[in-house]
């Protein structure tokens, strides 16, 4: 059988090597990138499920809108208000999961040899979803604020892609936050040089201290034009559940338009059952207190973990606090002599009984072969310390 | 905003217009392409959803596997064994809806110019989804009895295509039924020019008295070398609730591999919340009770919208009457020298407080402009009678 020509752009994740271990007994893991479910609100969401059904039939156990559940998208919009961002329930599209949102922008945006940037690193997922569509994917420089925005103005004028993708706040793998200065600047190239830039936030809620900085989406309107060029991708998947697989996005009119079309085409609706499940828990009020919950929680295992990697592995070892999210994002030092190489210290960490996820598949292009990533979401105490003395013996 | 040039193969659906309309007052529809949602198990559904949530959270309330969650896999396969096919639950990737499955297809299979054969007239969201891939979509000539074979032969050397999408069982919109001998042919062909052949199947169960032939996928095990090139698509829409937004795929093992990957890069996994409560569903019995439900109320519809298409409209309408599934498709003969001309018809029949869909969209090429589609799935008696009178006024 001969596939399709897309196919050929995209290889077998480096990742799923790792991921196969994990059945290992006994082994501890920060290499997930999953929520901790159970932190979610269970009785919260069964009530919810079982009253979208009895109590709205009509919508939960029919076809539905291909934009989404209307009262859905109200609510959608009315969250996104209280996060300063003005958008009206017509500029939101719901998708299945933000991985969808991902997946629409390249059919609607995207044609083979088109060149897309990212942050070097970036969700692997994104690289490989544009990559189906033809795309050139290029990595843009980062540290530890963030992409670097004199780097981005360049690799724009040089290559002048057809979209910008970044996680400006507690990215993945990167953990790091990209300050309120960047972020404008980031907002001017759009206008500037009339670039579509996409915001992809599903952790933004995910602080530990302090609130983050305002959203590309909340500063656009302080930055003239730059809202015509923005896409921002929301997920409940870290907040509510990914059971639900439901995300969003907000974009220009002609881009949403195309984009519900690509949707029409690609799965009709997001699920109903999960749409109007997740609408009448949000009228629960139940979530303001199980995130702030999952924040506490996240920010005590992020804690513990930054503390025992300092102890434990000391100046081998260097990153940049989270304040967020769910990653620590690590690079390799070669202090004292030490190799360098994350893949080879990701194998003896396998040995030793704890699985980190190496750097390189989260570049699209120039990796840096000394980083790896960990989560510290899903690992209780007890396994974060016994995680890292294991890392410490991998050393 | 410049958009990727794939959109240029896809119009705004014809269809869009009339749907535009059914919001009118008063209007009988017979446009829709629903199942009745009243007829679902409401209190069964409910209870799953409670279940799923409940007892099944690090399941329901989490990632998922891409395949699909294994319950559901395992259940499925018992009921593709129960309709006389043999396939393992490694066989099955669950997709969001059977939409998916068709757009999964499209990008693991179809490159910018390859062709697709089709039935004439066949589902139009079909049609849109290929050639979002860049396919060139062509009709294959049917009758009352489904798509001619002898025309598909001919029509398969000719082009060459990459692949064979049929709707063989009470099709969408023709309601047809291909016969035993026919569907055998499908599959020699398959083997004998290594063609894929998709079978779509979302109403096989929707019989009003007798059991449909067999479906190529059971049939497939008594023709040599024919299932390494079909894939069956299947949904639980028509029989448990569209609003799962859950739909199926059987297909030799390399194709399922890339559907998986470009899955995982689409919407990574489907809505786990609906999965889980489907499988809890199913667990419980009770879907057989409400599919006879469904078959005889959807059965008595059916006849009751023929004969008083008969008794209203008499010579002047031909149509193939359907033994199961949601439609009927009818022509305007032009009997009495009366136009044969459905797009006007419609549009009379707008006006006369009745709405049908013409056929024109569910031709990918060669439309007979004088056939029209009728559902009867979701209208009571009452208003099927009053809408027929409708419908020959508008005549």
């Amino acid at each position: 059988m001969q596939f399709a020509k897309r196919l050929q752009n995209v290889e077998t994740s480096a990742i799923r090597e790792i991921f196969k271990l994990l059945g290992t007994p006994g082994i501890i893991s920060f290499a997930g990138g999953f929520p901790d479910a159970a932190l979610f609100d269970r009785e919260g969401l069964a009530e919810a499920a079982r009253k979208a059904v009895l109590e709205q039939p009509a919508a939960s156990l029919q076809y539905g809108p291909t934009e989404g559940y209307q009262p859905l998208r109200e609510q959608i919009t009315s969250r996104l208000h209280e996060q300063g961002a003005q958008v009206a329930p017509a500029d939101v599209l719901v998708t299945t999961g933000s991985q969808q949102a991902l997946d629409l922008l390249g059919k609607t945006l995207l044609s083979p040899g088109d060149k897309v940037l990212v942050e070097g690193p970036t969700f692997l997922a994104t690289i490989q979803c544009f990559r189906l569509y033809g795309a050139e994917v290029i990595s843009v420089p980062t540290d530890g604020d963030g992409v670097q925005v004199d780097a981005l103005e360049r690799l724009i004028a040089e290559h002048r892609p057809r979209l910008v993708y970044l996680i400006p706040t507690f990215g993945n793998p990167s953990g790091s936050l990209l300050p309120l200065a960047r972020r404008r600047r980031v907002l001017e190239l759009a206008a500037q040089h009339r670039v579509v830039v996409v915001e992809d936030n599903p952790y933004g809620e995910l602080y530990f201290d302090e609130l983050p900085p305002a959203t590309l989406l909340a500063l656009s309107a302080t930055v003239p034009g730059s809202r015509d060029w923005l896409v921002y991708c929301g997920s409940f998947s870290k907040i509510l559940s990914p059971g639900l697989r439901l995300g969003w996005m907000v974009a220009p009119a002609a881009l949403l338009a195309n984009a519900v079309m690509c949707k029409q085409f690609s799965d009709a609706n997001s699920s109903m059952l999960a749409q109007v499940t997740a609408s009448e828990y949000l009228q629960t009020g139940r979530l303001a207190a199980t995130l702030t919950n999952v924040q506490q929680v996240y920010a005590e295992r992020a804690r513990l973990m930054m503390e025992r990697l300092r102890a434990e592995l000391g100046e081998a070892l260097a990153f940049t606090p989270p304040r967020g999210g769910m990653f620590i994002w690590a690079r390799l030092t070669g202090a004292g002599g030490r190799s360098g190489d994350a893949a080879a210290f990701v194998r003896r960490g396998i040995e030793q009984g704890v699985a980190v996820v190496p750097g390189l598949p989260f570049y699209a292009t120039e990796p840096d072969p000394a980083t790896f990533r960990m989560s510290y979401a899903t690992v209780p105490d007890e396994k974060i310390i016994e995680g890292v003395q294991r890392l410490a013996r991998a050393l």
